[in-house]
């Protein structure tokens, strides 16, 4: 398993008329740290287009425990439990900054072939940056 | 059972660089038709807070099967198939124009008492108005 | 010159912790009404990229009189003063229900071939769309 | 005249179909810098509330020279040229990773008091807080 934090400092423009983060942004704030614990492995989504692979999404959940506030710094715990075949599952924890958890939640990816547009196994090359990581 | 359809057509800025519509944007679909649905029945989230009740979000859950593209024009297909008592769930089915099921989804709200900001059940005006549907 | 309203109905998610629409979103409707217009005039974004053109944005101003909230039923009056040539320049007026003039705006964008990525002319197809307003 | 640089990381979600950042989050951009500049005085959108202040956005301008692509780390450099009065006004440069400046533009917010809504000057404590660096 991999576990990694990403900080996230919510932006004014997140926020609603309720006066706090809109769920739907916790959706991308999940986005945003998958994306930086890719960055640490070694790669990005842009590099694996140029591997001719994307990476839509198949399935978002996410629970709401308490709410996030304007100019928080959010602690995103992103989680790789195992090894993807034809699918990735990220798991996630959003923490405020006195260590509350405020979110849980989960996203499925696929990994698709951007010229077919079908869904294809994972990149040996992606496989080859996760291993490191799974032994 | 209450079930709606509502219209959505997709706009530019809501895709992204997969040539598709971000997959966050479907969360916010949910919100656009559920508001649809309050306003059918008499009432709107204004009105609800005039009460001193918000709806925050508890779960969002939502399944991707095929993308949506820039200008499509979209049914939300919401439905509320219980009187809330003190949560209220929305189901949700996203078509295509040419009536491909594109995405499925639900959505739990709570009912808060916006002084407080605890928990509260759902208040009489709004089980006046939904009582029509369920008898 | 041609001139139409678009309705454009505030969403929740739209709104910010002021309690009003966040000022981002302004260009996001100007870029809803235009792409209203263009329908008008028998082509969509979609299509012009079939003609290997994209309309990337050289330009946004946007004034602010007063705000807009929550559920407002917006009009927003969208204006094609000339026949674009290698620019077209849209200009704005948002108003509220009640006739409040809320906004005004301007926004150029370029004619881009899709392939080179080059500022290239108005395609004709398109122009012959709107010489019949021109006349 | 103060002069900040936030670096801020492209988000997969601001780029549209295009392929490149979407024109209004420009707009947010400049609104994180700003924030960032504000920190850096010793002050935040929150505190501002706390002293009955808001920061409603009067105008905005915004030039597009080349795009942004997801992922780019692009510096924002932001501008307060002189002590505001009733009117706070922010100049922006975007540059990329390599230097290239891809946008230019400007801001102004007006101070409101925030329980009567109305423009207020700009708060002591604020001035007091600018006027190190203005001296």
């Amino acid at each position: 398993m991999i576990v990694r934090d990403v900080k996230i400092r919510v932006r004014y423009y997140e926020t609603d008329c309720m006066g706090i983060v809109h769920h739907s942004n916790y959706v991308r704030y999940y986005e945003v740290a998958r994306t930086e614990m890719l960055r640490e492995f070694g790669t990005t989504y842009n590099e694996m287009e140029e591997y001719g692979v994307m990476l839509p999404v198949l399935e978002v959940q996410s629970n709401y425990i308490s709410p996030a506030y304007d100019d928080d710094l959010l602690t995103v715990r992103v989680k790789l439990a195992k090894m993807p075949q034809v699918r990735m599952r990220f798991d996630y924890e959003i923490y405020r900054e006195n260590g509350d958890l405020i979110n849980t939640g989960a996203v499925t990816l696929a990994f698709m072939n951007s010229k077919t547009r079908h869904a294809c196994r994972v990149p040996e090359y992606f496989v080859n940056l996760l291993k490191p990581y799974f032994d």
